[in-house]
């Protein structure tokens, strides 16, 4: 016998995923998940990359990026979602101070902008000469954020499939306004999140952060509140993430913080007046 | 030479590439994308399965796909999403009349719905008698949303790398209120999408959906319209591929009559409300 059928191995080492299943609920975590193939074994190891090398991503590898994002669901096909290709340094130095002014988005080769965006969709009214009113409401702009979420979704899979590290960037909605203009967006398109993305940098030093137990965020038939004694366990787990990291937070103080009031919000309790102001009223 | 090293294959058959991407882009395919391997292949594959064969999905699947979706990004790990695994046949009946009525969620042996829960870290707030008014800005509602739509298609691609099939439901706000109560959702959890899952029936008839062409919707720098006659183009498109279904509908008309007017969006004109009176005010 001379050759062999080529396969794609669904059965990635068994030791390997114990590993990542360790990493990603602590003690909380199953024995083994039988389940578990190549593609959901990458999807356990995901980790945000903050620290990139100066290779660069190809135009090619951000085709597949694009087109895994576009081949995810969205709603009734209305598509109302664009992405936003950065790669000119001095945009990305500008887009950066106005996302949190993040070091790791100037340094990655590629930043993407997801946008939600119904400016596509208004111009085929326009272009119909039909009314459009149905976009002003709140489930519409739901729509079209969630939309862009998942469409995102797939191109961090597609980029980490290709051994590129990524992050997400929520502050791009700290200054909607101004990034909305730098990004020449019409009316009715409003950033949702940003992705930096490139080859991860041998120094970096972002393991799998450890999540919630499987059976709080999981409810099987009816929703079930989770015992106080339960977030207080994952409260260490997190601390001893975090301790590895040269740092120690608990998760319940990070929680308090993000919740407490408007001022936690980093300026983004004008979020509904900033979609008005871009043309989506989200009544 | 009587064994070979077991490897992950990362080159798929280039002509099951070139098919997929010519069913995705219609003429518009880009002649080929060198960076598609097998997780992006599967990626590219993706079609809404809506028959499904009378197989169980067993609970170690469902563990491995809770898990992918765990593993995805959540922003500053407020975890502030859930999800609710209805099995029981009465329940998903329930659900499935309140969600458009759709025979394919009552055939699907698991049905999740993918939830908003600001609950859980209100509770968190609580427990440490503190402050938690951020959650009231309608900020918090995108996070939890977009998270939530981040989580699923996680969820989504490992249920295909499994062979199983999905289809998002997002007629789980139809009826939010009733079906919050159907599943004890406490206050500050909020239905955003279901998703049906099982086996393929190999009598389901549907096939990869063409969307966009990918210079439509990818934006180098900063944001193109497109020209009208690329819209048209992508109509016809869509056209041959329902055609090819039994019925004929390009794309414009199903864009209008979403975004016409309030009664285009079958009840959803009231979110805001049915968010707030569930503990989302949204402000």
């Amino acid at each position: 016998m001379t050759t062999s059928p080529s396969t794609t191995s669904t059965t990635p080492d068994a030791d390997a995923i114990d590993e990542s299943l360790g990493a990603r609920y602590g003690d909380a975590a199953p024995d083994t998940i039988e389940s578990v193939n190549d593609v959901i074994a990458l999807q356990l190891r995901h980790r945000s990359v903050r620290q990139f090398t100066s290779e660069d991503v190809s135009d090619d590898a951000v085709t597949a990026i694009v087109a895994a994002a576009q081949s995810a669901s969205t709603s009734s096909n209305m598509q109302s979602w664009s992405v936003i290709e950065i790669r000119d340094p001095e945009r990305k130095a500008a887009a950066s101070e106005l996302a949190g002014d993040q070091e790791f988005i100037r340094q990655a080769p590629v930043f993407l902008v997801f946008i939600a965006d119904w400016a596509r969709n208004r111009a085929i009214a326009k272009h119909h000469d039909q009314p459009d009113a149905g976009i002003d409401y709140l489930e519409s702009t739901l729509v079209s954020f969630v939309d862009a979420g998942v469409a995102a979704q797939n191109a961090a899979i597609a980029a980490e499939s290709l051994g590129l590290g990524i992050t997400y960037v929520g502050s791009v909605r700290n200054n909607p306004i101004a990034l909305s203009e730098l990004l020449e967006l019409p009316a009715g398109a409003f950033p949702v999140a940003g992705m930096a993305i490139g080859h991860p940098h041998p120094d970096d030093a972002a393991r799998v952060k450890p999540r919630l137990p499987q059976d709080i965020v999981r409810h099987r038939e009816t929703y079930t509140t989770p015992a106080d004694s339960a977030i207080d366990a994952y409260d260490d787990a997190l601390s001893a993430y975090y301790a590895s990291q040269g740092s120690a937070r608990p998760w319940s103080p990070t929680v308090l913080a993000r919740v407490r009031d408007e001022a936690s919000l980093r300026g983004r309790h004008v979020m509904r007046e900033a979609l008005e102001q871009r043309g989506l009223p989200s009544k």
